[in-house]
Formats: C-alpha cells, sequence, structure tokens
C-alpha cells in the first residue's frame, strides 16, 4: 500500500485513480474541476486543496493532463506558481501518464532528476473503457530501476505494461503506434470502401483481408464500415471510442516528431491532414473510425 | 481424380501444375516455353503441342498468365489465333487464377457462358513458397455452383479458399487487399524509423506496436526493419518474397479499379507512387518490404 | 473554304461548329441529340442523318466526344455500326478534339493511316467560353504535315496551337498540364487557408505570392478564395468554369497514363484522390476551384 | 543616414550588411564567426566585440539568425547572457530577417514593446543572389508605423517589400509562401517526367504548360528538368540555387504552423515528407529543383 498523489482527474484520470483506490492504496487527488474532485471522493480518494497539498508526502505523484504545457507547468512551474519539483519529496516517483512530447518529458525527467526525483513517462492506451476496468496499456520511458518500481502501481491501472527505453521514449512509442493505427484505419477503410465500390460485401471482404496478409487491428477488432461487427462504433453511428480530435492531436504530436527528428512520414502526414480535415467538417467528436465516411460514394 | 488442362507454367504455375499431379490427378501442361514445359514433364505432367491440344478433354482447365491481354487473348482470341472458347468442351469448368484487371475476368467469364463453359476468376495469394507448398490462398470470383465444384481442385493448391462474389469478384478481393497491404507496408516502415531515429529500439517498439492497436500483418510475420525477425527477406538484404516490381503492377491495378469506379484512394495512390519510385531507382527485384530503405536517414 | 463534317456538338462541340460556320466554312454537323442538331443548323450548319453521312465527301473530318471508347467506336467500329474510316475518303485529315487516353489516340491514328486516311488528336482547353468566343488552345498530336495542314482549321476555333509531338501526344500533353493544373489549384488553396488560419487577408496574401515565387496561373487568373477577384467562380459561388466532375475525369486519365508508362506521380495521384472525395461528397457539378472549401475550418 | 546594428554575418546577412553600407547607414556588425567578421569589415561595417556593443546606440537593429531559438536567445535571454531587450534604447527598431515560427516573433515583438522598442518581423526571399544585389523581397508583420519607418531601410536591400500584417505576419506569409513553391516545384516535376515518359520534349511540354493553366513560377523562370533552360540549377547540375535542407527547414515550419492552426495541408505535408526523403538520400546540398530525379525512371 503506497502514498499516491493523482492530478488530473478527467475522463481518463478519474477512473485510473479510481482503481488505485480500489487496490488499496492511500490516494491523495486534485484537479481544477469541483465536479471532477467530488467524484474522486465518492470513490474514496480524498480530496487535496492544491497540487502541492496532493504531491506532499506521496511516494508517487502521477499525472494525467492535456498537453505538454501543462506539464512543464506543473512540475517546472509557470511564472505565477513554482513548479511541484520544490515539493516533491527525495526519492518520490513521478509517474506522467500525459500523452504530451518526448522533448517535455525528457526535460522534466532531467529537472525532477537534479532534485533527487525519479520519473517515468507512461501515456496509455486503450481509452476510457480501459481506464474503467483497468486494462489499459502503458507505454514507459525512463530507468529499468524506475520501470520496475512502477509496475506493481501501473497494473493496478492496467494490463499491458512496456518499456520502451529512456525518458521520453514511451512518448514516442505512443506516438508511433498511433501514428501507425491511423494508417491502418484509414487504409482499411479505403480498401473496404473500393471493394463496395465494386460490388463486394464488405463483411465478406473483410473476412477474406482479415485472414489474408491485409490483416491488422482495424479489420480484427474494429472495423470501420457498419454493421460488419457488433459492439463498435461504426456500427452505433460511430458513437463512443476514440474520438477524431483526439486522433488528430497525437498525428500533431507525430508530426512535431517528424520535424524534430527530420523524418519522412509520407503516409502519417497524408492521414493527419485526413483527419484535421474531417474534423473541421464538424466530425471532431465522432469516433475516429468514422473517416470511413469520407471515402462514400453519394454521388 | 480429374483432366486438368494447366497453361502457364512460370514461377506460380509450375509448382502449381505440380501439386496438381502429386494428387493423382491427369495434366496436361502448355507454355510458350520449352524449359518450363520440360519441367512440369519431370514432375509427372503430360506435354501438350499447343493450348488447344492442352485444354482437348480437359474437364478443368487453369491458366495462371501475366496480364489481363494474354487471359483475353487466350480465350476470347487475339486476330491470329482463335480463342479456347471455341475448343473447351462445353460443361468444363475454366479456372484463371492470373492477377488481372476484374473487367477481363467479367468479359472473360460471359463470353465462355454463351457457350456452355463454367468459369471462376481464382487470383491467388501466398507467393512461390505458397504454390510449392500447397498452401496458397484463393480469392474466387463466381456462382456458387462454379465455387463449389472448385473447391476439391483448389484445395489441392491452397489453403484458405474464399468465394469473394460474382464474376471478377476474386480480382477485386485480391486488388483491395494487396494494396491495403502495401499501406501497412509503407506505414508500418514509417513508423518503425520515426521511432529509431528518435532513439528506440526497433525490436522493442516493433513488440509494443505488434500488441497493441499498431497491430497488422506485417509486423506480425514480415517486419520490414532488418534483424528484427529471423527469416523473412528483411534480414536476408530484402531477396526474396514478393518483388517491389509485382508490387507496383497490384497497385497499378488498384489504380484502374479505382479510377473505373471513381473510388478515393489517397493511401493506396500514395503508395503506388512510393513503389513505382523506388522500383525506378533500381529496386524492382527487391522484395516488397524494401520499402523501408526510403525511410532511411543517410545524412 | 473547307468542306467540314463536325461529329459531336455538345457544350464544346456546339460553338466549335458554329465558329467554322463563321469563318465561312461548309460544315456537315452529326449528333445524336436532336436539340443539338437543331442548335447547330440554327448557326448555319447543314444537318446529316447519320455520321456516315456527315462525313461522306468531308475534307476535314472533326470530333468532339466524352470518352475513348465513343472515339474508337466512331472511327474503327463498334461491333454494331461498321468505322468511319469504310467511309472517310482518302486524303481527308480526321482532327479528333476529345479529351480521350493516348492509346486510343495512337490506335486510331494507324488503323486510318492504313487506309490513306490522316489524323491527329487536337485536345482543348480553356472551357466554354473559350469555345464561343473562339479562344481556344489545342495540344496536337501528329506529323508536321498534318499539324499545319490542320492550322488555319484550328485557328478558326483557337487562339494557341500547340504541336506536342507525334499521335497521341496531344493526349499526353493535355493530361499533364491539366494534372499539373489540380497540384496548382489543392495547393494554392491549401496555402491561402494556412494563411488565413494564422489571421491572414487571402487578398494580401494572394498578392504576395503572386508576386513571388508561389506565382501561379490560379493565382493569376483563378483565385479559389471568394472575393479576392471579381469575375471568377469562387466569387460566384462557384458556378460557371471547369467542373469539378470534369477535373476528376482528367485526373482518372492522368493516373491511366501514370500506370501505362510507370510513372511516380504522387501529387497527381493525390489530387485525383481529393477531386474524387470532392465530387463524390456532392461537388461534381461545382468549379474545380471550390476544393478550397475542403480546406475550410468550420470547428 | 542611419546607425544601424547588425548580427548574423552568414551567407545572407553578410551582404545584406554590406548593401546597407553601400548606401552610407553607419554599420556596426556582429557573428560568432570570425571570418564572417573581417569579411563584413572590408565591406566597410564597423566591428562591435559583442551582440550588447552592436547595438549600442543603433537606432535601427538588424538580426538574421538561423532558428527561433537562437532569436529568442538573442532579444529575451537565454539563461546565460541577458536578452538585448535589456541594451537597445528605447523608440529603436528592431528587423527581425530571420525565417523562423511565428509564434517566437510575436513573442519577441511583445516583449520588445514593453520595453518601448519597435519590432518587425521582416523574413526574406530571393536567395543569396537576391541578397547579393540588393533585390530581395521582404514580407513584413507589424504594425503600419514600423512598416513605413522600416521601408527606406529594407529598400537598401530588398526590391518588393510586402506589408503581410501584424507581428508575425511576415513569417505567416513567408511559410505559406515556401510552401507553395514546394508543391509548385514537385507538381511540375512529375508533369514534366510523365510527359517524358511518354515520349514528349520535355521543352515542348514545358513550352505548352508555361502558356496554359499549368503556368508557374518555377517553369516560367526555373525549370527542374535539365537544359531546358541555361543558367538554372538543373542545367548545372543542380549546384546553387535554394538547397534541399533549407527548403526541408521551411517545411519543416509549414508543418509546425499546421499543427498550430489544426489546418489540413494534405499537399505541403507529402512535399515535406518528400523533401526530407530526398535530403536523406544525400541530396542536401544541391539545389531544390533536383527534386525532379525522384520521379527518374532507372529501370
Amino acid at each position: 500500500m503506497a502514498n499516491i498523489g493523482f492530478i488530473g482527474l478527467g475522463n481518463m484520470g478519474g477512473p485510473m485513480a479510481a482503481n488505485l483506490v480500489k487496490a488499496g492504496h492511500q490516494v491523495s487527488v486534485f484537479d481544477l474541476s469541483e465536479v471532477a474532485l467530488a467524484h474522486a471522493v465518492e470513490h474514496g480518494a480524498q480530496r487535496a486543496e492544491s497540487a502541492v497539498a496532493c504531491v506532499d508526502n506521496a511516494e508517487f505523484v502521477i499525472s494525467m493532463l492535456p498537453a505538454g504545457k501543462h506539464v512543464a507547468g506543473l512540475y517546472l512551474g509557470n511564472g505565477i506558481d513554482a513548479g511541484l519539483l520544490e515539493v516533491i519529496k527525495t526519492g518520490a516517483l513521478v509517474i506522467d501518464s500525459s500523452t504530451i512530447d518526448a522533448q517535455t518529458s525528457i526535460n522534466v525527467g532531467k529537472a525532477l532528476a537534479q532534485k533527487g526525483i525519479d520519473f517515468i513517462d507512461a501515456p496509455v492506451s486503450g481509452g476510457v473503457g480501459g481506464a474503467t476496468a483497468g486494462t489499459l496499456s502503458f507505454m514507459v520511458g525512463g530507468s529499468d530501476a524506475c520501470f520496475n518500481r512502477a509496475q506493481p502501481i501501473l497494473a493496478n491501472m492496467g494490463k499491458n505494461i512496456f518499456h520502451a527505453g529512456e525518458h521520453g521514449a514511451g512518448q514516442i512509442a505512443k506516438v508511433c503506434n498511433n501514428m501507425l493505427l491511423s494508417v491502418l484505419m484509414v487504409g482499411t477503410s479505403e480498401a473496404l470502401q473500393l471493394g463496395i465500390a465494386n460490388g463486394l460485401d464488405p463483411k465478406v471482404l473483410s473476412e477474406i483481408m482479415s485472414k489474408s496478409s491485409g490483416s491488422n487491428w482495424t479489420l480484427d477488432v474494429y472495423n470501420p464500415c457498419p454493421n460488419v461487427m457488433p459492439n463498435v462504433p461504426s456500427s452505433n453511428n460511430y458513437q463512443g471510442g476514440f474520438m477524431v480530435d483526439l486522433m488528430a492531436k497525437d498525428l500533431g504530436l507525430a508530426m512535431d516528431t517528424a520535424v524534430h527528428s527530420q523524418s519522412s512520414t509520407p503516409m502519417g502526414a497524408l492521414a493527419r491532414s485526413l483527419y484535421t480535415m474531417h474534423a473541421s467538417a464538424g466530425n471532431g467528436k465522432a469516433d475516429f473510425s468514422s473517416i470511413f465516411k469520407l471515402f462514400d460514394k453519394q454521388s
């Protein structure tokens, strides 16, 4: 049983904190939203009055925030509030599960190290469903020692826990995976629509490709064509799942990463443009498999 | 045991015919190449002096030719030789396993039907290895009756036998699958290279993505990064496997199909341009996973 | 003054034939549409009862048809009607101004040559406005002699008359130009929208780029952003001009050409996918500069 | 005659400073490179021992640096040296001609304003040739008053001086223009290569397209196909001109800008991937028109 400070109780952070409470940890929580705080308290967490109060005395600090600037501001200070690096006790382990740019993760890790505080970046995949069920995947960047130390805590919130490499590597692994996922989704959508436009039944074509060299995660568990699979967003008017806006955000991070390393990613870049176009046309809140509709033939 | 006429004894057709002999069929063979013919005779096939002689008396006629014009010329005539539709006996079943445009398959099927001859298009995937081992996949277009009639014959040459739909549907299914495969290969190559350029170990990243939503056939059995997997072309200097030139040809068919049905396929079209560029740079005979090198960072 | 047979009196062919009449030629016309025929007769052309009657006695035969199959059917026969190559008199010059695949142009040219009939492919650009005003551009494929012979006739219908090369070269030149045009239009749209999204005035940005290295035909005379220029389709709700459907058709021909020559055209292929997508979303009848809207930011 | 402090004497900054001297200004210069400083002194500039000394007493401060971090470091401080904003005299006008991200320009402009110092971002196009000849184009972001005040100084170094909008707008205009330029160059290269592969003479095709709707800056003055035009890089083994590495850098800025404004730029993104790929293959120092070779058909 550990003392844990948890900051950021949104759609993902809320159920993650609840799972830590359920596992028997002492969990102190903080969020700017009163509603989110109240919800966490109902699940047995202890309300902190500030981020500083939240991490006071914690062995583990976990954060789940929207973007790199929030993470940098929280730990390093933002010109108004001092950073938590002044407050977190020496020897504590900070686990940042936000999906942000790797450079910020590296910078935060380095600054915390100078204060004797451990750090891993540990972005997740698996969505709100996975956060609630405790079946998230974690992609971890940090030392072996920190990875080993974090594992039992992460295991209370997730199922697959991967060690990707040093600081920032968790973010890089996530960005690579999600960029590839977007390409799988668009490519599968195109292939199914090409088949449909030429008279094939999407169920039959999905079956054939999923047993052939076209096999991929989207065909296996997340078919973008309505009514090929039950219980997926495409069969529920593209409600639920992983929002187009979030995929567009992750693809923005992928482009930042590619520009930073001077990497050529033509498919990933095309996917970003298509997802951004799709979001701008009013589909930002729909599931990301709705990109299938971009290839509909209405005329 | 059936009387089979087999026309086209190339890298694929040769071992396919041999497997039919091995299964106990009476197999008459024809090819313009003396070497190919001699090779088939060694495997127990009977040499025919012409395409006409080859199909004379056959219950099943199987063809494995390079392009639509060869298939149309063979069956419908080419202005010099009469088409086999004048010769094949009524009630026979023609199985064309060439990978060609669907329109030619539909035209040939229709013309043969007028002579009382059955037809299916049955392009394959699985490469020379699958042809030799008898583990090809067949994607079949034609009626239920013809599909059922062909199945025991196809089962002597392959393992997965899919019924895609009516005449031409086998070709469409193959073109959709291979277009998707090309997108998976390029997308996976980009994602791995982006990770490598940012310090990740390609083995670790492959492992993470193959267990996450980036999972796809290429990560599972055909990793394009050298030395991540044993016994794949990328670990053997991109020798063997499925040639870039053949992928470029299949993507040309995909574009023909997309133009014909006025379908939008941005990823597939990009894959065609990249594969064509890669072939033009001198990599046409390398395995198609060598597209990975297009994203190498040499400077 | 020449005897001219003119076949195909659509939006383009109608005014082209009228300009030939105006120039003093004897023009016999044919079309399947009674309305089109009547219209041409009003302009002084002579109505023929059939294609055969139309070309009977003509020194020059001009055709303006929708696709390669119509041109091949007209001149070479279509299995029902005999081709005009049996009827056109030896020594006549056939001018096909249809925009079709180069291979059909080459085939028709070759077949006519065997009958002693001259041929040029002479597709046009300039739209209905140019056809009416007699200011079309012609891109001609054929021998020097035929080009010289055609020039005075073409000069009655157009202003710029280019000799692109041998048979088919007119089609290739047109397809290259229109593929490039589509890239200019999409690229200019993206650049303007990127500027607008970052606070720039599209008029100011258009002015800057048109005087800098971003200068191109679309910025100069056909700005896709509403209200930057008067008297262009974008300032008239994208009415008039060159329809998205026609650009999509031309880009289909470009893809056919690229597949045939195994050429890599990533930008052209992307433009085709975007224009096809735009047409499928219901914009097929709008001007092709409406692709600008694909990059609108509505959310 | 004005007192000018000029910081950054590279390939561009050196000749720009020389032109200011030639116009009769009192020019104090600074650079970290002794060679660059010595060269400027030869042209009549006065050597300053530090950036601080350089701007001391200057009415106008001009900077020409490689990237946003250098500009921010110079004016705002970098943690080691204090920023020049502490030193530059109130009422001076700072002209930053570096090509950097707009956000940095905006931040620097705001910080300087708080000290009563004026600021414009004024990136240039025209290359080393334009810098030497004094024929650069300037794209200026800043107030009308600052623009007017800067104009006579800029006129000593350039010919076209555009007012793009407020702070940062100069950078945005440049990034939009250069993104469009890259699309023109790739699109023109593809179109010319498609023509060549289908038998056309690139001179003839260039002539036709430059007089048709494919007309653009690259066809007019910078043809990428060797030996179509004299005195362009393509006719000189792609030496000189605007380096691939610099185009790749500018396209990286374009992607940053597009991600920041959530803009969809499929063509620009594709151009970035192709230029980055081309640079990685060892062509970074060649002129950017060498992208033409990517579409060569060697096999």
